[in-house]
């Protein structure tokens, strides 16, 4: 190995781990959420803490036991109760909130109870209430909250109409948030007049606040006519559930009250604020390339669509930095952020970071002083125990010296066989957070 | 439609000008060779005229008869002779270099006779005449000199034996050069020791010279030993043609002339000038997005792989400069070249460029103020008599309301008809030229 490349290497791990520290649901959550005195900071507010007389804690999802982490280490014993719904086994030591440990990704009757006492918590916070709320992906799954009589079953059975019958998930979300009682706002609606702070970690692309766990505390623009809507375009509207039909029609009666829309009242306390997300992770990746010295340019957090063909254009701009001084002169640093996918074609054993990885060693084979990595912020690729990988301009031959065709292992998308072999795997353990994928390619000078 | 999508649209068809305009045969051989009384310039390079006695116009390729009347503006009656390959009906109204029109992309027996006498004709320049020579996209076809006994039949013969088993472009060009009496560098030793100055128009990634035309006046790398040890690898050796065999294997011996190497004194006296190409029109349209008002960054101009999954990320990358300004603030125009494919899958009609602007299209769904716009630079794209197609965040919404569904024409593959039916196509007509294609998201602010 060039001594370029192992520079550039060694750097692309530590930038990756600067993205990864920004992700880590534990350092999110302080970073945002602080007391200083009598006075709770959250983001750019400040709240004084003599005004409150309860501190409850909420919420939902996969990191959301670390979230609490964080919380109680700042606000400890000025916490009045808490409950959080995590999947089984994601748990952490807390001494004041309590872990409901429920279903993930199918939800569960123990998530359902879960989300009932979680609802009469806040329903049980008044004007001179603090409740904090924290939401992280698989949110919406861990808390369940049919509307009454429309039971758990009923409104499984209702996404799986939908799925069926190819509805997008944004169609999908318009119909969960019309039969859940906590959804698309509610959960705030519930905590009224209560002061209602939520802290989301996103796992999703464009961070949008009413998709993030079904926008608990977010206004939502979607309403009981779109979701009827829907069902008719689908021609479902006599298949779902008596019982999910009667309450959409119920509420486009206006029988039952719509989710709280933008500018609502019941959401005037409330105050949404994402602490981690990919952007973050990206942009602390940036951070740390520029402290390294190298220009840092970050293409975009919402990249999707199929890994080799990503993975090819990730390689073309680096090509184009050796080549032309463009889209940056080298040293460079090129981010992006989002997550792709992975059209299986192969019997092999991989991940999209990992499979990334592989195309780009091939695209870039032959080529001085570039080194290209992809790995997930949740340290587990696919149905591996690795993050992802790196390459760099001589891996392909580096490989191919141990008896290895680049191109054979990625026709059978055997990446994780390819970079296990050669020692070029990333592994972080899991990191017990999710803000979806971080891609660098290193261009050394 | 929007004014600011009506501006932007506006603005990326003139930035799309721009550089079709750089790409344009007569003027991008304007740009790099020029008159000045007895000077003649060409690229950085200064020749005195009246040093030379002769001088002889040769080239090959689909674009060389507009680039020769450029040459013949320049030079007029200095010239003494010359003679073009051009594929059949590629002709343009030359005083002094004939046209020898031939087959393309199946090079015929035209074009033998016609590179023989190309040959011949270089071959009688001497210490004190001048040889320009003007190479484009079809070079190789269009110039087809097999090395005798080689017949052109012979040679066709092995290309597609290479075709079948596999060979990559590089492994088919080694073949090639070294059955050929031309490619590789031979015409310009052909010519030593008059002055060569050859000037390229590019139509491939990375624009190397040995690549382009097959690099009649380039340096070339490979040897007779690596010729052979393709035809070992992939066990054809004794399925080739026995002259071919023949040749290749006298070429090891040392009994016929290796091509000429990088540093051979016969190429001492060549000047290789790429005046045309995906970079230079692409910096042109830089270039003029920067005038527009725009912030301009070049992301590639060497991108491939799968058009729709291109299309995905030129649209992540847009998002994010609506996002959060990032790779760069609005009003931006980010730039993209190279060519991408197309996986059919269904029956329409289209081309790779219309299937970006539709695949991007969908992408951008109700996004404000973005443009996106994909065309070829031949003014061709796929079997379709428009170069490309241009689409905004509000197409979708607009087809719709016109009864079409984007992605059932996705499907299809029938980027044609979905475009012409909106009038959304960009129709330039044959431009003579061809350096692959030219992409552009524009951002409003």
């Amino acid at each position: 190995m060039t001594p370029t490349n192992r520079k550039l290497r060694k750097d692309a791990l530590a930038i990756l781990r600067a993205a990864l520290k920004a992700a880590d649901p534990v350092e999110a959550v302080a970073r945002h959420l602080s007391v200083d005195g009598h006075s709770l900071h959250v983001g750019r507010q400040r709240y004084s803490l003599e005004m409150f007389q309860r501190v409850f804690v909420i919420g939902a999802g996969k990191a959301s036991a670390a979230m609490a982490v964080a919380v109680e280490r700042a606000l400890g014993r000025r916490i009045h109760s808490g409950l959080i719904n995590v999947k089984y086994g994601h748990v952490a030591r807390l001494r004041r909130i309590e872990l409901n440990e429920c279903g993930h990704p199918v939800p569960d009757e123990a998530g359902v109870a879960g989300s009932r006492r979680l609802a009469a918590m806040v329903d049980g916070a008044g004007e001179g209430d603090l409740v904090i709320c924290l939401v992280s992906g698989g949110g919406s799954a861990l808390m369940p909250a049919p509307a009454e009589p429309i039971t758990l079953a009923e409104k499984q059975e209702t996404t799986r109409l939908l799925l069926a019958c190819g509805a997008t998930i944004h169609e999908i979300n318009t119909i969960r948030k019309h039969v859940s009682s906590l959804k698309g706002g509610q959960l705030a609606r519930a905590a009224y007049p209560a002061t209602v702070v939520t802290l989301i970690l996103s796992d999703v692309i464009g961070d949008n606040l009413d998709v993030i766990g079904s926008g608990p505390t977010a206004p939502d623009s979607s309403t009981f006519s779109a979701a009827l809507a829907i069902l008719r375009k689908y021609a479902i509207l006599d298949r779902v559930p008596p019982a999910v039909r009667e309450r959409l029609e119920q509420g486009l009666e206006g029988r039952i009250a719509e989710t709280p829309k933008p500018g609502a009242k019941e959401l005037s306390r409330t105050q949404n604020v994402i602490v981690g997300s990919n952007r973050l992770a990206v942009a602390a990746a940036k951070k740390h390339a520029s402290s390294l010295g190298y220009r840092a340019l970050v293409l975009s957090t919402a990249i999707q669509g199929e890994t080799r063909d990503i993975a090819g254009m990730h390689a073309a701009i680096a090509r184009e930095v050796r080549d032309s001084g463009q889209p940056l002169r080298a040293p460079a640093c090129i981010i992006s952020g989002g997550e792709t996918t992975v059209t299986l074609r192969g019997q092999g054993k991989g991940g999209r970071n990992q499979e990334f990885a592989l195309a780009a060693a091939i695209e870039i084979e032959g080529l001085r002083d570039i080194v290209l990595l992809s790995a997930g912020t949740d340290g587990n690729d696919g149905p591996t125990d690795a993050a992802g990988a790196l390459c760099d301009g001589q891996t392909v031959a580096r490989a191919t010296a141990a008896g290895l065709n680049a191109a054979a292992f990625l026709a059978d998308n055997n990446s994780y066989a390819y970079f296990d072999a050669i020692g070029d795997l990333i592994r972080t353990g899991p990191t017990n957070t999710n803000v979806m994928d971080v891609r660098l390619a290193l261009i050394g000078k």
